[in-house]
């Protein structure tokens, strides 16, 4: 174990607490493209969006770059953002995933101990038969949400004793349950039923553990509270007066737990950071033990501010080794069946990368290019068929594949990989990878 | 959970027992031609068996479709039709195999609980100094070694308490012999030693448990007892005046148990059906919960009535999500080294296949089209070269590929997969799979 890390000098060794950097060499940015993968589509001439798009920055990298196809979890399995980002970091994402909940709240800037189980929750609208009208309580604004949150979150559960618990809305009708460790489990169905029309749900424990069980009966006793103290709350008279959804249920779905994962740092020896705006991916990297980047104007929609994702990431270069870069538009757009929009989403990310080749360390930089999971227009659904991937930079073996799509990558120099392949893959071409053997 | 399935709304939920089925949109036909993979061979200029046949529709399929090449197992491992066909299911062969015996009794219709152990048997001839003179008894006709078997399930073994047993012919010398459970091993040699020449063998406990050592006794009990029922049978001695081999054994291999499998319907939500002749792909299917399919002339032969499968399988896609065609002749062929019947074994079932998409609804319907292992026509033996695979339907990433065959489907769209890939890649375009993560 070393001090000081360089390029020809103990890269792979562990670092020791409290040691200093020296500058490292090479660098990687690795841009995540949420569900820019899809199928061929009539109205695009059995093209794909990907295919169809004018997008000369994709296609430079894969071009100058070697390409392939990558099945974020295996062939044929639809990945979730949260798995396939995970398993994109370089971790099985089937061994350590444990629920969206944990991730949510981490990445909405909520502290999740090990122990505590969080949900992911929505502020939603029942009628007096708990049949649910309005998932999303008419997307409620941030501030009526944030009162409503802090009216809950007083609450003292009565029959439950040692319930302690964190009730924090994030953005609109979006909200994270943390029921407070250390004995809990995540073995509780949802109570969000999924769709309108249906009841909202008791919770149920999924096993017969004393853990569950107790689980479960917080859930219910807290969900009950909270609609008590929600169907008179002022916030909601208001906006039943003004015509407007009452949001008056909290429905919860996703128990999750912090997964149980080495931090980047500590596998490869690098500084990490990360440039996105969803709370769930953002809680996926910090949970990796990477730093996230504020970026204003950094939405998570298909408003967000492109060049000033592009800038945040050639600034986060300069004291980091590694800068993951995530764009949710084409997936919002392909959930949407939104074929013109996925296709400018792309082109937007096309003109993000074009500022980042421009003012990057070609010399010293490496850049990857993928999609967590392909995102279908026709179905509306993540879906399991394998997505593209480029890898450009001083050493990579350029092969003959000439610009970026799911088929054109197909026949790249990387053939067909897994997600989890992906950051060994990257962090070797950095030197820091661990020889296995001798 | 819901009580009906369709396609835009709950179809990756589990089944209620008892739910009713929606009429849903997309379908799957499953094509294994056993066998038919090969080497290229001088006598065929160098080309495989493939490569050579006429094979129009085969083609069509390539070419619309998208095109790879598949590892039933792994890479260079020569898989058995079992393993291979469960592994063409979805399933972990490797973890899930357990013999073929209990496969191959299923197959032929004989029921195997949890906890027994089946043998794949044969009738076979011996002389007086137990030397296999005739692995196949001279193929005995049905009728005679059914009436062998009548007398033969009499026998109750007088030294082996409880041993409670069901023994049943099923085509010509083969045989089914299951020792009821509950406390039984699969850790049992073969009787059969494999050749002729050499004496018939003792089954051994092949480890120490009390399990093994009982099931061997039992074996070896009722073999004795099954020889000396044979030995001065009618049946035989009529045999014998017509010079034809005594029928005066039973030499058994492959111990096994049912595999312990979810069955499709409750892993994709699907209605399987199979359409085959052979007993071991039935059991395999069976196992997997697929409704077996009989067709009148499909034998499991060369002489197998192809367009009577053909028509079973667009009959069986009327009520059925998923339909498994196997085709026996090309592995035949390949085991007797004969060139020609194999190019026309694949001729053959290219007319199969020109008939089902004559009529089949491609706008809603996908085909798949492998072999289940390389059997090589030089060493006649299965082989661990991978096995060409093609997909087409609605909204697959069609390739470049022009025509099926081992070498032109290497440069497909779908690169390289294993067995076990495939069919959650095609239940993946029914829309049948779960999403992972969120």
């Amino acid at each position: 174990m070393h001090k000081c890390f360089n390029r020809t000098q103990s890269r792979f060794e562990q670092v020791l607490p409290g040691s200093e950097w020296c500058e490292p060499t090479l660098k990687a940015i690795l841009v995540v493209a949420d569900g820019m993968a899809d199928r061929p589509i009539g109205e695009l001439n059995w093209k794909t969006p990907l295919e169809t798009a004018q997008k000369p920055s994709l296609n430079h990298i894969a071009k100058t770059g070697v390409c392939g196809i990558l099945d974020p979890i295996s062939p044929g399995t639809p990945a979730g953002s949260d798995t396939a980002t995970l398993a994109l970091l370089g971790y099985d994402a089937l061994k350590v995933y444990s629920g969206r909940g944990a991730l949510e709240a981490i990445g909405s800037g909520i502290e999740v101990s090990k122990g505590d189980v969080a949900f992911r929750c929505n502020f939603a609208t029942v009628n007096k038969d708990m049949v649910v009208l309005d998932r999303r309580a008419g997307r409620i604004a941030n501030e009526e949400a944030a009162k409503l949150a802090k009216s809950l979150q007083k609450i003292r559960p009565r029959n439950v004793l040692n319930a302690d618990f964190l009730f924090k809305n994030t953005i609109q009708h979006r909200t994270v349950l943390v029921i407070r460790g250390p004995s809990r489990s995540t073995a509780i169905s949802d109570s969000d039923p999924g769709k309108v029309g249906e009841k909202a749900l008791e919770v149920r424990p999924l096993n017969t553990s004393v853990e569950a069980v107790q689980t479960a009966k917080i859930v219910n006793e807290l969900s009950r509270e909270f609609h008590k103290a929600l169907k008179d709350h002022p916030v909601n008279e208001e906006r039943v007066k003004r015509g407007l959804p009452s949001a008056n249920i909290v429905l919860c779905r996703g128990a999750g737990t912090i997964p149980n994962i080495e931090p980047l740092s500590r596998i490869y020896g690098i500084r990490a950071a990360c440039v996105g705006a969803t709370s769930l991916i953002l809680g996926v990297c910090k949970t990796a033990g990477m730093e996230l980047i504020e970026v204003k104007g950094a939405t998570g929609t298909f408003q967000t501010d492109y060049q000033a994702k592009a800038k945040a990431v050639i600034q986060a270069l300069r004291n980091h080794d590694f800068v993951l870069l995530h764009v949710k538009a084409p997936d919002v757009a392909s959930h949407d069946g939104n074929v013109e929009q996925k296709v400018e989403a792309i082109e937007k990310i096309d003109g993000m990368l074009g500022y980042i080749l421009e003012n990057m360390d070609e010399t010293a930089s490496y850049i990857a290019v993928t999609a967590d999971h392909t995102t279908s227009l026709v179905t509306g659904k993540h879906e399991g068929d394998p997505v593209p991937i480029a890898i450009t930079g001083p050493y990579v073996r350029r092969d003959s594949v000439q610009d970026f799509g799911e088929r054109s990558c197909a026949k790249g120099g990387l053939t067909r990989i897994r997600g989890m392949d992906l950051m060994p893959t990257l962090m070797n071409l950095l030197g820091r990878t661990k020889i296995f053997g001798a």
